[in-house]
């Protein structure tokens, strides 16, 4: 364990979102409680603006700032992708050892955690006293050993929201463009895309076809089913993951498909746009999409109360582990239902974090492949906070003459 | 006047938004609160519903269901984009003789009110004793005679606060993608793209360039303006309206420019893609778009309660018009601002109404044509409601060894 009254410095990497200022604040309003820590200091944009020795003075805030910082979308420190090279780690722990820190807290997905696990070896290697922690942050929802990871709640909710209102349109207005495409993030994982079943409470309601990267697409089932679909309830809605692949593992309008028909277009922006091209073209309906992109990460009025607590939450145990001597791991949320959901938190090894993604689960998708069971709404419903709306339907009692 | 104890029809028409059915609720409950009215009753789908006869009773709705609907996005009763063909105003009087129906409102933009006047018209030509009144209704804002219309509130809402989250994505990785276009609905009328601005605190602040369907695009001008943003701020955020016209009066990204170079595609999504590819081509710059689509006309999240609160008062003051004897007329709002803003309403004729868009005004843009001036401010301000969040920011304190 270094000594008493080490440096502190923290970091956030990754896309941001809409939460991830909560653990930055979980752990920093932890660490000014306690005596331990000498200067506190963030990273501007991550790992790489500690190369650059780009640090800003966590002490030196106003102390009304951090209740503010708290809630704010967007990672107040800035952030970076930024893979190390071979020689960064070692290039680090010298300037560690330059600003006397011996503590170091990392908030990130899966580059990050594998970031700190670097670092981790390097300092061990060179004998350098260090602790790392690294602390979980992910709208994509993939990294393992934690029931879930904070940042996937709120875009959750923004998902399922957006899903059900965006669809009224569509539904009062069916034969202007009979069918839609929301397009959701995630290139691996289709958690996001899941979460727009979140506010449908039966099966008329939107979304009525859920397609995932983990399944693999078929151009001729899908137009089978949106044609079915569309003849049943008159409208569609479709939700996509941004990549979504064929039989071949080949994404949907990339360049792999070009010259192959007139939508295989390397100029697509997404999964959207191309089955939108798809259902114009093979089942002559109007088609659109809506892409919202960033926002879904980043929307400060759809934010999960449960996520933001729980991702304070993980900053403020991050600081605890390192206080215990850990090092090397990321925190972990446990879940509860008893005697209702909550979160614990616990600790898992970086070196098995780091290159593993937790996609969804078989058991979470019926047997279509594009419809969410039953066991998906009990894990996800808890994540996103408060009760979506219930929208309310005018009865269609018909005027008979 | 009609006799009493007349019937009463009401539809919507057109795009939903966000607060089309406080104006139905509106005009629904002062009309059960008065006792000359008879049936009530709602087209199922607009004026194409009345056509087909599919007529909803909205006395048989259960008693609290109202207050619900008010408060819900889309058009409950559904809605339609038709146009009336030349003996459809006879017919449709034939259905209002056979219903025993001298009371229609309608609530719409430009297309509906067309329609509610060819309708008034039609009874006056055919003796029948009628009555019709438009409500006003669109995101778009282009309605003239009124200070703005409902709908435009929320969507403005909606539209700055997503720019102020999204961007914010933006501005802490910038260099993961320096350029981010935002695309708006908009065609001819560039309001939700200036109500981008409305988060927008100080010249640094996104957004940073604003190109709408009223001002000529120029490639050069673009790219040079883009370029200059980006070397002085480290990140450009974009907003555009979904049409966008170069000196020529063609849409970018439309077929008319195939061939001319390689991101001319007629399968481009809009102005946002095309200006993505501009940017990815000429400046070698990472840009990507944000499509919120339907979402920005729906978003039950982003509802502006000022907005609300108007999109009620017009319903109610269309009924209240009906009862006062007036017709072919549309419900207005007149702005105040003493002692602090609020509106009142007024009443135009239809004639004037149909056919006339209203753009926005050369004084609410500066001179270089792509931002907002303190007098779009002034305006637009009051319409969104409560105040946009103030997003908190961290000291840069540099640490300095």
């Amino acid at each position: 364990m270094p000594k008493t009254r080490s440096n502190l410095i923290i970091g956030q990497s990754g896309g941001a979102t809409a939460v991830i200022n909560a653990s930055l604040v979980g752990a920093i309003e932890a660490a000014l409680k306690d005596t331990r820590f000498g200067e506190i200091y963030g990273m501007h944009r991550g790992v790489e603006g500690l190369l650059k020795e780009d640090l800003i003075d966590l002490r030196q805030q106003p102390s009304d700032l951090w209740p503010r910082i708290r809630i704010t979308p967007s990672a107040a420190l800035g952030s970076c992708r930024y893979k190390l090279k071979e020689d960064d780690p070692e290039r680090v722990i010298a300037l560690l050892r330059k600003y006397d820190i011996h503590y170091l807290l990392y908030i990130g997905g899966n580059d990050s955690a594998d970031t700190a696990h670097r670092l981790a070896q390097a300092a061990l290697h060179s004998g350098y006293d260090f602790q790392t922690i690294s602390i979980p942050k992910t709208i994509d929802n993939d990294l393992p050993f934690t029931d879930h990871s904070p940042g996937y709640g709120s875009a959750a909710r923004f998902i399922a929201l957006a899903t059900m209102d965006s669809s009224l349109n569509t539904a009062s207005i069916p034969w202007h463009y009979p069918v839609k495409v929301i397009e959701t993030m995630g290139r691996n994982a289709g958690w996001l895309a899941a979460a727009s079943a979140l506010g449908k409470r039966n099966e008329d309601d939107p979304p009525h076809i859920i397609l995932m990267p983990e399944q693999a697409f078929n151009i001729d089932r899908f137009l089978t089913h949106v044609e079915a679909v569309y003849r049943s309830k008159g409208y569609v809605i479709v939700v996509a993951s941004e990549a979504i692949y064929d039989e071949q593992g080949i994404p949907l309008g990339s360049a792999g498909q070009a010259g192959k028909d007139a939508f295989h277009h390397p100029l697509l922006s997404g999964a959207a746009q191309y089955l939108v091209e798809l259902v114009k073209q093979h089942l002559k309906l109007r088609a659109r999409f809506d892409k919202p992109g960033d926002l879904q990460r980043m929307a400060s009025n759809s934010i999960s109360h449960t996520d933001q607590h729980e991702a304070y939450l993980v900053g403020q145990m991050a600081l605890r582990a390192l206080l215990k001597g850990e090092s090397d791991k990321m925190v972990t949320l446990i879940r509860h239902t008893e005697p209702t959901y909550h979160c614990t938190t616990g600790l898992a090894e970086l070196a098995k974090v780091a290159n593993i993604q937790y996609l969804t689960p078989a058991h979470y998708l019926d047997e279509s492949k594009t419809m969410v069971t039953q066991a998906f709404y009990d894990y996800a419903l808890p994540l996103i906070g408060s009760p979506l709306p219930d929208h309310a339907k005018l009865e269609k009692t018909k005027v008979l003459l």
